[in-house]
């Protein structure tokens, strides 16, 4: 695939040098498409021939901003081509066109009226890194995870079909997001139903990292046998007709195919595996050749049938830019970087990340005992698992996009004797909170989950917060739940992780570095006693005013908060909680007997650790007698949209000086406004 | 399929009368063999052709048993020839066999030593009606929810690989539970793994009802062609073997079939959609002929191949019980019932159930405006959808098991201007709790989700409990959650998510019927204004005492609990708080400022809505003053086995004893225990 298009680009843009202004006179000589092109009427007066001149506007264009503001460039570089190609032929917005996981629509959002804005992608007030009904009519549907967009697609075709109106709806879905399961579960509704739905495989041969899996395997064997059979006539003019296949199969197959037409038509085209799914498959066509996708989707659009239509795209993940092109799995989701060399600015931390302690952790721990396996979805690098997968590849399993099969295979190897760890974005732990109960918790096996990216997440936003794992795993009953404050506690909570081999265990970590440092204990970590948190700073006797409990990634600000407390005077007591389940009973019940003032303060979403304390402290009949004010300080019931992770603390008032102003308020101190409160 | 058994059966039965002791000698004469068969080496000891003769005593076994415990009663007839055959062929307990969904292993717990507790099943402190790994070594995976099987299989294997064990890993999983996400992403992943995993597909047409999907429709079409061609010697011979047949294909076949073996084979075995996701397919096999079965079994268990090998059998559901196989759906899971006639024995209730009223709303609703649509994920009857699916069939959607998609595709209905009712039980609802926050919470789609079986499930027992969705719900952002006390109020709730047309609604109601009963509004319900409470008795001025804030089933416990207050003397208010979220701020103020003690009851996990209100009222300064004891009675951190629903609610402490017992306690008049805290 993808042998012609470098040459056939080359030869249109001469030709349309030649012709500068078409009949629609739209177009001016030293004015760059893009910036022309400012609605789909003009996009489509366009001619074909002129689509790739725009094609390079749009990826510069998508260089140039992301290396300023970071982004998904690789997955966005590859469906610039497939993006024009779509727009073009189909008539969006009424034509509803989804984006799966939504990380690949810059050249979608820069072509519907967001050119202007999209120097703002990413940044606080400016347009969402991913698709979002709420910022324009050509997104209907946004994304975040993978894997929704069959769905969504097939409900918005039902939806046509129930009202009575006519449109295309084209969901665009990558190989990788094509291996969790509830793209299977769409396809085999959409394969049963009779509504037109027109589902677009990008297959880049990617997702987050190289895909794994049967399918994927399946999709690179049609893709070589197609590049071999591609030159030979007769094979060619049956993958161009693309429909109608099977009556015109050559009487030796058709003969033995009489069992169902689609085993003759894999013979010829592939997709036999979608095509017993009841999709109608074309492709592989490629993705980069506008001369092949357009006739194409034409057709697709135009037809009457009411079915599935699956249509397999090659695209190249970063086509465009080389240094994207060779490593596809760095330029995934970017920071900052030199256009010219393709080098990333150096991150300016001293501290190592939390995902590179646990990294550390788990690899020493495998060396010492080669039970210990490692499970990740697709995030293998996110998680820290690169090292590990080169030096345990016997004992690393990366399972694609799939969280709930991730979990389950972890607890049947729990069950074999072996100590899994699953390592996954609290996000998308989200996908298996039900495996998690059913498959490791009611069996109480030892499983043990890392949960990275637990917390806010700045500049991807909403759909990628990590904020429910806290109020998810504290009502599982029999759990350990760990929440480092530090570096050090990372390697501490690993290894204690991995020691306790009779019960389910959590420990969750922000994305980054977790800035209150201390020196880490022995060689890596060391195992703490379950259940107690530690004091780290102690008001003096007789001025105990104020109690901070503090988990995890809190801990730097809250120790700034007291800071700023003792100088008005306040007597503080900080703790770090350390484990949010089970909790330090009797430390807390001490404090809520002693001080005037006891606030809990997590980067969870309300209904967890705080909530816990809460109840549990009201259950002793503490919080009775007026003598203590208790507070759950935690991320009240809100959106958080993109920005800086400090920015979105300080809105949900879980910085230095938000801790300051609730508890100063409840010391009857402060005159700033109330703290907000819930729901 | 299936038309031999009967005849061979007879002739099996009339061999072993004329041989009723063999060399092994532990039989005799007139003794049933389902009582000498107490052993794996008795049961391997038997002749095969007396396998017929205990499988016909297991089925009476069980027919009897059922009849009186009430369970899955078709499920479990259905397997009792295959669970027979595995036990027989494959080395258990060494060699892992897991039953997928579990709900079909009553011959399984005969057979592995738990026949005498056989008539305990589902009784408080009897067998649990599902597989449980502290119940016996045989069951190495527990279940409850479908399609996790083949996950925890591949993970046992992958464990046995690592450890270097040798041993055989069986899953049995039925044709519904395949159309589940997690059973795609488990094949997707073991089909590419170097692992030797057994994948026993029982296909009896059926999961909770008749299945649903292209896959299902797949697995229909490849049964029919070879109960057509199954008569032809060649394709005989084919099947036979089982085992390295694409070298076996005849040339015109083989000609053409270059690129995969795969084709040829599907050609003429059926199964390629499994050959390319990478298993090993053998089948369709008559699963109610051990002629058919043991040889493929041994074949498959002796195999040095270290893949993934699928075995698809064929059998009936309720086979041997003729009430059972011809109403499949009806006694899938059954209550009491007569043998003799098929008859259910006749509910006592007087009130209709919770799903009837939900039934009865939506259908009006349909009638009145097309643009309704009820989706659900193969629980129709479950849920009260039969009639609905009757009458609009155009906006009736059962997507198999599948509550991923369920949700997601119904939110892309909502996005398409549809009115989308999501209808599953609450336990199933956790599988899709991503798809909530992130397809229609965080887009705010207009989609109504009825959660049944919230709360205690009684004798189904710990997995299928409805614990958790109040608190996974409580901390979505601009939902509705609505809770009703009352059979007339599951009227007003559904009919007032239908006026809901902006933001995300939830009704959760318990199994069964509520017990609260008041007349019914209007024709079927009225609207009720959201977020505000009701209040049911009310204290004289003066009396102050206790206000006990129910969230919906516990409504009747409550007020109860307050008749036996009142007659102590107590002053007592009970508010049928109605909506979970937003909740009654004002009143809940009001009262937290004017009476001594406040509690909440709801019949959820803790974390949830008393949670909520604990904390409002904290940040709102109330519980500062001690003038009010508040606490939050909710289901404490524990698992509840089987039992009866009354008992599960005592020993939560939530039925009217336990509220009065924790109020009393609060207002120091009684000598009891403490209420037992959180975690």
């Amino acid at each position: 695939m993808g042998n012609k298009e470098n040459k056939s680009t080359e030869k249109k843009k001469t030709s349309l040098a030649m012709k500068p202004e078409n009949e629609n006179n739209f177009r001016k000589v030293g004015v760059p498409l893009i910036k022309v092109v400012d609605s789909m009427e003009k996009l489509r007066k366009l001619d074909m021939l002129e689509l790739p001149w725009l094609a390079d506007d749009i990826r510069h264009e998508i260089i140039k901003v992301i290396s300023k503001n970071g982004g998904h460039l690789g997955p966005s570089l590859g469906v610039v081509d497939l993006t024009i190609a779509l727009h073009y032929v189909f008539n969006t917005p009424d034509d509803k066109l989804i984006w799966d996981v939504g990380h690949q629509c810059y050249a979608h959002k820069i072509l519907t009226g967001r050119y202007k804005e999209f120097r703002t992608i990413r940044k606080e007030g400016g347009l969402s890194g991913f698709t979002k009904r709420s910022e324009s009519e050509f997104d209907p549907f946004g994304a975040g995870h993978s894997s929704t967009s069959i769905s969504a697609g097939l409900g918005m075709a039902t939806a046509r079909d129930i009202k009575g109106e006519k449109r295309n709806v084209i969901a665009v879905i990558g190989d990788g997001s094509m291996s969790a399961g509830m793209a299977f579960e769409a396809m085999n509704n959409a394969g049963d139903m009779n509504s037109k739905l027109i589902v677009i495989l990008n297959d880049n041969d990617m997702s987050i990292s190289p895909p794994v899996g049967a399918l994927s395997k399946y999709l690179e064997d049609i893709t070589a046998y197609f590049s071999k059979v591609i030159t030979s006539k007769p094979f060619m003019s049956f993958r161009k007709t693309a429909f109608n296949l099977a009556e015109k199969l050559p009487e030796p197959i058709a003969k033995f195919a009489r069992r169902t037409e689609t085993h003759a038509k894999g013979l010829m085209t592939g997709g036999t595996w979608f095509e017993e799914l009841g999709f109608y498959y074309v492709g592989p066509i490629d993705g980069h050749s506008f001369d092949d996708m357009i006739p194409v989707f034409q057709n697709v659009r135009d037809s009457d049938e009411h079915r599935a239509f699956l249509i397999h795209v090659k695209t190249k993940k970063g086509y465009g830019y080389k240094p994207a092109e060779q490593l596809p799995t760095k330029f995934h989701g970017v920071s900052k970087f030199n256009i010219e060399t393709g080098e990333f600015s150096p991150s300016l931390s001293l501290i190592p990340s939390c995902t590179q302690g646990f990294s550390l952790v788990i690899n020493k721990l495998a060396k010492e005992d080669k039970d210990v396996a490692a499970i990740t979805a697709a995030m293998p690098s996110g998680t820290g698992l690169d090292a590990f997968a080169l030096d345990f590849p016997k004992q690393f399993f990366d399972v694609g996009i799939a969280e709930q099969h991730a979990v389950t295979f972890a607890a049947g190897l729990a069950a074999g004797g072996v100590k899994p760890f699953v390592c996954l974005y609290s996000s998308f732990f989200q996908r298996a909170y039900d495996q998690v109960l059913h498959d490791v918790v009611l069996q109480g096996l030892p499983v043990r989950f890392m949960l990275d990216r637990a917390g806010f997440v700045g500049e991807d936003g909403i759909t990628h917060h990590g904020l429910y794992d806290i109020s998810l795993t504290m009502n599982l009953h029999g759990v350990v739940v760990m929440v480092p404050s530090s570096y050090a506690e990372v390697l501490n909570m690993v290894r204690t992780a991995y020691s306790i081999d009779d019960r389910p265990s959590f420990v969750r970590y922000p994305r980054g570095c977790l800035p209150y440092m201390e020196e880490t204990a022995g060689d890596f970590g060391e195992v703490l006693e379950i259940g107690k948190a530690r004091v780290l700073k102690e008001a003096a006797d007789g001025k105990k005013d104020v109690a901070i409990i503090s988990l995890g990634s809190r801990l730097n600000d809250a120790l700034q908060a007291a800071e700023m407390m003792s100088e008005k005077g306040v007597g503080v007591t900080v703790v770090d909680a350390r484990f949010a389940k089970p909790f330090d009973k009797e430390l807390f019940l001490e404090l809520a007997s002693s001080y005037s003032v006891v606030i809990t303060v997590e980067e969870g979403a309300a209904g967890g650790f705080g909530s816990a304390v809460s109840d549990f402290l009201a259950k002793e009949g503490i919080l009775d007698g007026g003598k203590v004010k208790f507070r759950a300080l935690a991320i009240n019931d809100d959106f958080y949209n993109h920005a800086p992770i400090p920015q979105q603390l300080k809105y949900a008032g879980l910085d230095a000086g938000g801790i300051y102003e609730s508890v100063m308020l409840l010391l009857g101190k402060s005159s700033s406004s109330k703290v907000r409160s819930v729901s």
